[in-house]
């Protein structure tokens, strides 16, 4: 059975007029004839509207009813998509998470595919019938419904490729696929045809709003091809796959950057043995995430400065935690919010010597000062002065011949 | 177990605000000692809300795909009990149609409870839990969403009353109870303390909104008393119960009215056998309800004048059935819609003589003419001029003494 897996999002199906243009699109993959398993999100603005109400009945909604009320706006979702495939002429039914089953493990809220039934589907599929999946939802063990976090409905589009060994994994969203860097900040970024699953984790942590690193990673994990493509438009999109699929001469593929970055310095640390330790101690407790590090060997030998970033969101909370920390002494607290991380990504340069030089000497020409490095196998991440993004990207992006 | 089963309306879960009052409702009832099982309707405006969407999807929307769009509205609706019970720090949770399960037959959108299981919920009230049932939905033997037709959410609870040999249903609405007739119209209109199935029936299906008359039908069949009572207040509501219950000096206990009545009066029938059959016939396969009918013997032997009356509704449709059929001959049509029906109904009636005479003397003392009789065991109905509505109303009201 030549299967595929098409996967609509909250934008895709946001209106009555794109639920049948979704319609339209299901209908194109069935006349080339595949067999289709459909997964929709919720209409866009129904989750946070039933998340709302929730917060409005109790500030601490239990996670088993939360996750009842959200899985509600998938059920709407996929039964209407189902009802206009009937209308146009095609058999299509619509499956909740419980009629699969898909069952789930972990917390309400946060729960992971650990397997999907497939007897039902399979031979709905056999009978010429196109089924309509809730994403975003599954069943535990005590017959509840839970919903999937870390990817949502991105996750349920992978799993269920996986279980049912499909050709394709498609996901419809509402952007055409995954650029060079912002086509918002840089005009001339250009869409890539093919991105290894690395890249892609590095380019979407870094803030490519294109889908959920925890997602991709699912995908890496079981070696499943996706492609990311937009609904409102006929064009192919981005193929995200593994690394030996993608060949291409450009050893960086893209430029991305955060805009939502903070720095901390902490000035004249009592250097001792476990300082560092010391101060990140209480932030991993409360589940705030460092991000790069830098420390300076200071002039006086006792002393040294400390300086790290965090996501703007948790800079309150770390200030605080870090005053009332009594287990560290320094003189001085200087904080910056205007800070940008700008990151180069590519496979490629594991095997290119030069590039870190050649990034540094790009932005040194254009007087882009680096606050803070960071490294990792296939990318580096430099921190500017907010007002220096553009500047930065551009030189970039430039510089890596992403231009063309 | 000391059961009682507790249903919210629409209107009674229809905000943040009201869900919060209905967990009230449900503690007072826990602090009584009984075991509680609620049923929830939808929050107001949602059934519709769901039901336009599919409209627009397709103006032949599938009835299973309606079914699972529509259930989303209990889905909800009975999470935000739940999850308000638990705020409260009460043991609850709610339960969809499936994971109780309530099996149903019959049509989608028309389904029919007839049986369900009640392992999980009995475990569960053993265990001090509050179960929050879904209203207005179950699955049928395919394992499919379907959704009660015909009294809906009241009909779950009056079902769940049943299997679960609850010891009393209350049906928390939007208004105090059933009354002696509308107080909009008649500020007099007393509210009524008990009153027997039969009558409710008869008072329901002649335009008292209180409950369908299917639910009530339901409650009859299976002989459960249900308090009809507004969440708004803490004021006794009215007892629908068995006729032996019922102990009133009153003969009359309501007088009920329409206000979407048509009367179609065809003047010089050719009177021949079957000539009433032949006109009724296709109304009947069209689905319109014929309600009163009279047939005056025509000074004129050979022709014979007939009226009935419709619901205005269904005035355009019945006309233009009438003027296409030919098995029938008349020399005139007359419509009128303004016009109301009038009744009295009580179970007193059946052993009292003289009720139709001081009915007919009241409403004649008024100058009240009357277009229209029909009658049954425990009722009398009168069609009258809309512009004498209010009087016959009044007048009926004083003469059975339903005004103290």
């Amino acid at each position: 059975m030549k299967i595929v897996v098409l996967k609509f999002g909250g934008t895709s199906v946001g209106s009555i007029s794109r639920i049948k243009n979704v319609a339209r699109i299901i209908i194109s993959h069935i006349k080339k004839k595949y067999k289709v398993i459909v997964i929709s999100s919720a209409m866009s603005g129904e989750t946070n509207k039933l998340s709302n109400l929730t917060k409005e009945i109790s500030s601490n909604f239990t996670p088993p009813e939360y996750d009842s009320v959200l899985a509600a706006g998938e059920q709407i979702s996929c039964s209407l998509i189902a009802g206009r495939l009937n209308d146009e002429g095609f058999l299509s039914r619509s499956f909740h998470g419980w009629q699969v089953p898909i069952y789930t493990s972990g917390e309400y809220s946060h729960s992971r595919i650990v397997s999907v039934n497939k007897n039902n589907i399979i031979k709905y599929l056999k009978k010429g019938g196109i089924p309509i999946l809730a994403g975003f939802q599954g069943i535990n063990s005590e017959n509840r419904i839970t919903t999937i976090g870390r990817g949502g409905s991105d996750s349920s589009a992978i799993m269920i490729a996986k279980f049912f060994k499909a050709e394709k994994c498609i996901i419809y969203t509402d952007v055409a696929g995954v650029y060079s860097s912002d086509p918002k900040l840089i005009p001339n970024a250009k869409k890539i045809k093919k991105i290894s699953y690395e890249e892609m984790l590095e380019m979407s942590s870094l803030g490519a709003k294109v889908m959920q690193p925890h997602s991709i990673q699912d995908a890496r994990l079981h070696r499943i091809d996706i492609e990311v493509r937009s609904s409102f438009n006929n064009k192919t999109g981005s193929l995200i796959t593994k690394r030996k699929n993608v060949s291409t001469k450009n050893i960086i593929r893209g430029v991305s950057f955060t805009k939502n970055d903070a720095k901390i310095s902490l000035i004249g640390v009592k250097d001792k043995p476990g300082v560092a330790a010391a101060i990140f101690e209480p932030l991993y407790k409360n589940s705030i995430n460092v991000d790069m590090v830098v420390q300076n060997i200071s002039s006086n030998k006792k002393e040294t400065d400390l300086t790290f970033t965090i996501k703007t969101e948790d800079l309150t909370k770390t200030v605080k935690l870090i005053k009332n920390n009594k287990n560290i002494k320094f003189k001085n607290i200087i904080i910056d919010e205007k800070v940008s991380k700008v990151s180069i990504v590519g496979v490629g340069m594991i095997t290119t010597p030069g590039v870190t030089f050649r990034m540094f000497n790009a932005l040194a020409k254009k007087n882009v000062n680096i606050l803070v490095i960071s490294t990792s196998e296939i990318k580096i991440s430099v921190l500017v002065d907010r007002k220096n993004l553009k500047k930065a990207v551009d030189v970039l992006h430039k510089e890596f011949k992403l231009d063309y």
